[in-house]
């Protein structure tokens, strides 16, 4: 079934309890949180700065978090330049036209060191604040198993330590790491989104966008590199094609 | 013993390997970070600009790290102040005169929610970027054991996690969270310091410090909070004066 209009807020529901959302304003974050939306969170986006060579993506997260309606969008900037390393942030060309199979065999170029934990950390220090229970994440393990920290074990580990480090943990208070897409396929996801209403017009997921005054964004998708080609194959798997590329 | 040289560099040793050692410029981390010197590292510190109140712990952390010869000095500037809360980052008042037995009770005002993971979760992106193995942190959960996350089972947690988040997991090189004041006792940890020529007049403690021009760091401490309090009572067990009263 796909639904493309956003769901009707409940009316017979209390009071909404807040969840934090890492929203980067890629698909997988902003189907995350249609999710952590749909499963009855008030939701406090949470976007980091952290010298992205594109800020268009900054931009798609300011979009998707407007049009989902969230109760809060928290940004924070972060400097990864300083640790440099990654395609992501630093000079390192991006890699084009790979096989499926080659994409996850090896920790890919474009991976940031820590950067999960980074964001996981600022979303608990959040969490903490807001009196919030939960923190929804948009890792996935089965397209992209080439970053160490997308693993589900990785997840389960970190919060074992989320639930030391706070007063939640102390005070009885569990807290709860979800990773709602954490064993989904992206056609599995982008299928749940459809559902849920997410506009993926406003979303981007090009690690190498051109520039394009024409669009809304003011960049238009590679169509090659790993995300791109992942991306279109899941909406070509749908028998969709992709907003982005209409 | 007590010496008040700094070591000599060791002539008979192989090239020292790189550790990342967080330093605040507090006593604390001044001691942790001889430590590591002393434990054979070349030591890269790490110091946060997080929105301190007082600027004057920067530039602790600069002298100490400075004359103890680090191998490099990293700073990341973080916005905390985002997250409020925290007497260390915002306008609450800091507690004066109070009995040690009061001190570890609660989790006290000068908690900031989840510092010490997001300060890890830096430690370990430049770790992997240097490729280092070894973290050095310098809790303590005696004399404070009101912050949760100065306990040893949230040390414990965090290297588990750190050992599935990144490229040294995946490729086996185990990583490793030093604490090695975490069960001293502040009186232990000075007399440590000092055998190891830890130098206390370039540190800095006091949560609320006055501000004196006369002053190398242009401030003088309080001598009335917890930190302060603490650190007397430390010197003076030990028959010294704390080289900042004199």
């Amino acid at each position: 079934m796909t639904e493309t209009n956003p769901p009707s807020p409940a009316q017979d529901r209390p009071p909404a309890r807040p969840a934090v959302v890492l929203l980067s304003g890629g698909l997988d974050s902003a189907t995350t949180l249609a999710i952590a939306r749909h499963e009855g969170f008030a939701c406090h986006a949470l976007s980091f700065d952290y010298g992205q060579r594109h800020r268009v993506e900054l931009e798609a997260a300011r979009r998707v978090g407007a049009h989902q309606g969230v109760a809060a969008h928290h940004w924070v900037k972060i400097d990864l330049r300083a640790f440099g390393q990654s395609a992501l942030t630093a000079d390192i060309p991006v890699p084009k036209d790979r096989a499926q199979a080659e994409m996850g065999r090896d920790i890919p170029v474009t991976y940031v060191p820590a950067r999960n934990t980074i964001f996981l950390a600022y979303a608990l220090a959040l969490a903490e604040v807001q009196g919030a229970s939960d923190i929804y994440l948009g890792v996935n393990a089965v397209d992209y198993s080439g970053y160490p920290d997308c693993r589900p074990q990785y997840i389960e580990a970190f919060g074992r330590m989320a639930n030391l480090a706070t007063r939640a943990g102390v005070e009885g208070r569990a807290l709860k790491i979800h990773t709602p897409l954490i064993s989904l396929s992206k056609t599995a996801i982008i299928e749940r989104g459809l559902e849920l209403g997410v506009d993926y017009g406003l979303t981007h997921s090009c690690y190498d966008p051109i520039p394009d005054a024409g669009r809304p964004l003011g960049a238009r998708p590679c169509t090659r590199c790993d995300a791109c080609l992942l991306r279109q194959q899941a909406f070509a798997a749908l028998g969709q094609r992709d907003p982005l590329l209409q």
